[in-house]
């Protein structure tokens, strides 16, 4: 999964003291301005700086050789959500997109709200693998993608945003690859936060990706060691945030999708998530509302 | 309205040959990626390139004082939609997000599915109007706002997208600064598309932003003078493509939102939207598939 938070015991990643903080103090740094809706904000353009250096720093240390992300938009058709099992897995969690239906066409006319077949994209990588569905993968794929994410979360502490960007980059290929790749990433990506300047550990977390039918291995996830979570050290004796994640999916939507690889059966894949404001918010947790005075990273 | 586009009537202003093909020209240019929903495609690398050089060149002349945009998520309160009266206006272009209603706040536990309270942004100068909801302005005030719009619309011809991404400045002032406001970005808008080499004709368009009970305010608004719309010539001997518009909204948000502007009652709101995807397109459908020739423009 893209997910760069886990779905399941996130609460424990978002313990700092700052989380339990209202936004006055990022209001007040012109990073951010509070929207109505639940979990929802504004970017000031001294924030989106941030993410757009990040943005040119992750570019740097892409593996799909294209210089920058295919950009995807928030929403997805929900057929694709189907046939990954999200929708199962995550009834609570998915924004499904309803719309007036229209009477004979006309404009203007009432009709029922009936679900569009679309819903909120709720993890980045999930745009690939219809790309490749029901298809032979001759060598290890490479992609970079980024868009936002939706995810109905029931608490809205800082840092819990329900609309979120994530970078993902996945790599779809045969069992050995796919597991040699995420652990590398494991490595790389922590450096790649230190550079930032940012205090990271690497965690063992669980997502349960797997549907209902599932159970078994979702609860096997951490014995499988399948995601590890990157948490930042806000530096406030909490037990910091989780800014991105690095995951093994197994062939689970190799399956789902019917992606091969070469003679091997259902394809492997993995992807690395970057949370573009959650990191964005570590770094400003870090260094300080004077961007001016940041170590240059990008 | 942010609307780049007239929610009515806009088939003409996409009659032209191009956009009665099919995306094949576009993914051969690497351009972008259809996706499996109605009216989406990914972007790559190479189309961001031009969205970013163009954001870039449409800060160069924000009239906001601020060095970019308030970046906007693709989701809003339904509440904000509500008071603008757009869910009346528009039922069957809005898009309504449902999700799980989660029963005893259990995980994973199947409930029935509702309304989120949330909806896709439909107009991206809506995040703004709750922002000075019940407040008097007291000098003009000026907004850089961008983010992803939706419309869930029925047709899905090249550049009518469900999903799009608009800039779009704002001013809140007093009636005759807003028209006259208005009336130079008529102005200088056509300066600004003719700089990046496009042949953009101003033509007075329509869309219904007052609900039903002001259908004859609706039916007059092309008198009123109320919508200019940017019109690219993509030389192919159609109608041209709409790609941003100048709008008066006179005082519908002020009253609306309860926004009065000093002793004058409901503020006057006014603002000049950039469909930045059909901008790009109308830039490739001009210059070419190579960046490397095109003129610089940021």
């Amino acid at each position: 999964m893209a997910a760069h938070m886990s779905e399941r015991g996130p609460g424990a990643a978002l313990a700092s003291r700052w989380a339990d903080d209202s936004y006055d103090s990022l209001v007040a740094g012109d990073w951010l301005v509070p929207a109505n809706g639940r979990g929802l904000v504004l970017f000031t353009a001294k924030f989106e700086l941030v993410v757009s250096r990040l943005n040119t720093a992750i570019t740097e240390i892409s593996p799909s050789g294209v210089a920058g992300p295919l950009w995807c938009p928030p929403v997805m058709a929900r057929s694709d959500i189907e046939r990954a099992d999200y929708d199962q897995a995550f009834p609570h969690l998915l924004g499904d997109v309803n719309a007036m239906v229209q009477e004979g066409g006309r404009e203007g006319v009432a009709g029922d709200s009936a679900s569009s077949r679309t819903v909120l994209v709720p993890v980045v990588c999930y745009h690939i693998y219809p790309q490749l569905a029901d298809r032979v993968v001759e060598r290890p794929a490479h992609f970079d993608l980024a868009g936002h994410c939706y995810r109905h979360e029931a608490t809205t502490e800082v840092g819990r945003l329900r609309s979120f960007r994530v970078r993902d980059f996945v790599l779809v290929a045969g069992e050995a690859e796919a597991w040699r790749w995420r652990d590398e990433w494991i490595t790389s990506g922590a450096e790649f936060y230190a550079r930032l300047g940012l205090k990271v550990s690497v965690q063992p977390a669980s997502d349960p990706f797997f549907g209902p039918a599932d159970r078994l291995s979702r609860r096997s996830q951490l014995e499988q060691q399948l995601k590890y979570e990157f948490v930042a050290d806000l530096g406030d004796g909490g037990t910091g945030m989780a800014i991105g994640s690095a995951n093994c999916h197994k062939d689970h939507q190799g399956s789902r999708f019917g992606i091969r690889y070469r003679d091997e059966g259902a394809a492997h894949s993995a992807c690395v998530g970057f949370g573009l404001e959650r990191i964005a918010l570590a770094l400003i947790r870090t260094h300080g509302d004077d961007l001016a005075s940041w170590p240059a990273f990008a």
